[in-house]
């Protein structure tokens, strides 16, 4: 369903070029000029010419819930009925992720992938496959066909809001028991047993933590995926949400819009997604560490190094959120920082070599 | 010439319950929660009543330039008269600074603290105790009186800001030669030789770092200046704009404004700002871990966990300017998140306890 070439090449010399032309000692922005390169390479992918003067005008952020059967089983502190209540609190402007899209500027656009109840709120998209998964230690979260059809839905989506003119994307989730799923995953992927992958999610305690690595181990024993059946994994162990977040994600790689993932339940997505298409970790941003404890272990996974290590673990696409300042603060930089000649400064590396 | 009271924990209590009653699980939106909780306290001291609706709405950007006599010895890449051209590119708006403070909403005001070459250029203020440091291996970079004479000119300056809404304060610094000041000061407070504090700048080689380590060291040895000796340690090691700083710091605390703390430099002169006053450093937000290689033991130092790690070695502020987002978002989620029983969400963490 999915096609996403590799980024050219061709600009990496050019975009370089520029960068080191700036009155500043050579890297000395660190990361930001990592991301500057990343930024402008994809964005020059469209058209085949190097982008003048990039900005990031249109960002978008999807949040997509759903509900999980597992949750049912005791591997939360909250009910699945939070998942409703928080998509209506999304829905009224009240949480989190609603707060920094206003303070930023990102547009929020929140789906109904699959919760217990439908909603009839128009402020919520409805892409719905089902109302909630099957708990996915005593049988498939979903089938093959519910796989597909959730990649079709995002990818139509996601076409939408790029004919919208959306330049930058970030996906966001909610769904009580989805770090449950992602753990899974991450579990599949990387052949690793649960009590590796498994964490404490929102804050439960020791006897909930213990009881979710087993239900956790439980389910890998059963289905027992290959590490490289991606969409095998997603129909095992779920979420609803998951699964559009990783068609989401490879729509907006075929449409060269740079991704940004969030934490522990989006990278979970995005590591499906570079199974089913390798090159579409070109298009990845990582936003953050988050504090969920396989986090990190996903981040060296795609060897990546994130932008922010702030303990965060609220999901909602809120770690995603807070970094396009930094996004457009690498834009900035090259755009409008002065180079060496133009400053009349001197420029002692360049002369040196 | 201070007096910086310690924040009075009445409203503490007050902060966390609001905190604790938004949206999102316990804790969850991590260091965020940890700014928010000093920004609205800080915020609160002077009136005496926890404050409504606190906002960021004039954030100050002061740019201390000067020169350093070591320079000329053979411990940069670059020679001083590249402050003097950086100053200039800072007044027509060409640095990364210039470029973050208008993309994120900074004032931004440029201070000569004492370059090679004083300019008439009218955007830069006009503060010079010197025309650049003495060689501080070879004899006492500035007297005492230097010292005195900057810390009162830098609390005129901050007592006008303030004056004009100022309600967030940063520094940052431009001076070729101010990492090596840097390294003595820390060596001096923290008692440990030069090859602990020394690091390689702005990208110097190997010949060059051994010979700063040198030179630092036999500075160390020459001054021996007891490490509880604040202003004595400034006058020995300098330089110009690192005493402006320091007392800048200290002045902002006394009028209750927040003070971000940016990279390398600007930690040294925090460093002296405790020693002569402990207290400032509930005032201090540290905004990054720069690539310099001392500053993390600085910030150990401070038992401070900063806001971002991105490898900047810049210095000019930017790694400060870059926190700003950060803390209004800190603020925002404090202001507008919704309450459990605002939105009708479970809060299930309340109802077990």
């Amino acid at each position: 369903m999915f096609s996403v070439s590799p980024l050219s090449a061709q600009f990496e010399s050019d975009i370089l070029t520029i960068i080191n032309s700036k009155t500043k000692p050579l890297g000395a922005l660190g990361q930001l000029e990592d991301l500057a390169k990343q930024l402008v390479n994809v964005k020059s992918q469209s058209n085949g010419v190097l982008v003048t003067n990039p900005t990031i005008s249109h960002p978008h952020m999807l949040v997509f819930a759903g509900d999980h059967g597992i949750a049912e089983y005791g591997v939360s502190i909250a009910p699945s009925a939070v998942t409703g209540q928080m998509v209506a609190n999304f829905a009224s402007g009240g949480a989190a992720i609603n707060v920094f899209s206003r303070q930023l500027g990102w547009q929020l656009d929140v789906i109904d992938a699959g919760i217990l109840t439908a909603t009839d709120n128009d402020a919520i998209c409805n892409q719905r496959l089902g109302a909630g998964t099957k708990a996915f230690h005593l049988e498939s979260a979903m089938s093959l066909a519910d796989v597909k059809l959730g990649f079709s839905l995002a990818k139509k989506l996601v076409e939408e809001k790029h004919k919208n003119g959306c330049d930058l994307i970030a996906f966001g989730e909610m769904g009580i028991g989805n770090t449950s799923s992602a753990s899974a995953i991450m579990s599949a992927v990387m052949n690793i047993p649960a009590v590796e992958s498994v964490g404490k999610g929102t804050g439960i305690d020791q006897a909930t933590f213990i009881k979710k690595q087993q239900l956790i181990q439980q389910a890998l024993d059963f289905h027992q995926v290959p590490s490289n059946q991606a969409l095998e994994i997603l129909a095992a162990y779920g979420g609803f949400e998951i699964v559009q977040i990783c068609g989401a994600m490879l729509a907006a790689a075929e449409l060269n819009i740079p991704i940004v993932v969030d934490g522990f339940i989006c990278t979970a997505a995005a590591m499906i997604a570079k199974l089913i298409q390798p090159n579409v970790q070109d298009y990845f941003i990582f936003a953050h560490c988050s504090g969920e404890q396989g986090h990190e272990k996903m981040l060296q996974w795609f060897n990546a190094k994130p932008l922010l290590q702030l303990e965060l673990r609220l999901g909602e696409g809120t770690g995603a959120a807070l970094t396009l300042p930094l996004m457009q603060s690498a834009l900035a930089f090259y755009n409008d920082m002065a180079s060496f000649t133009q400053a009349n400064v001197e420029n002692v590396v360049s002369e040196k070599e």
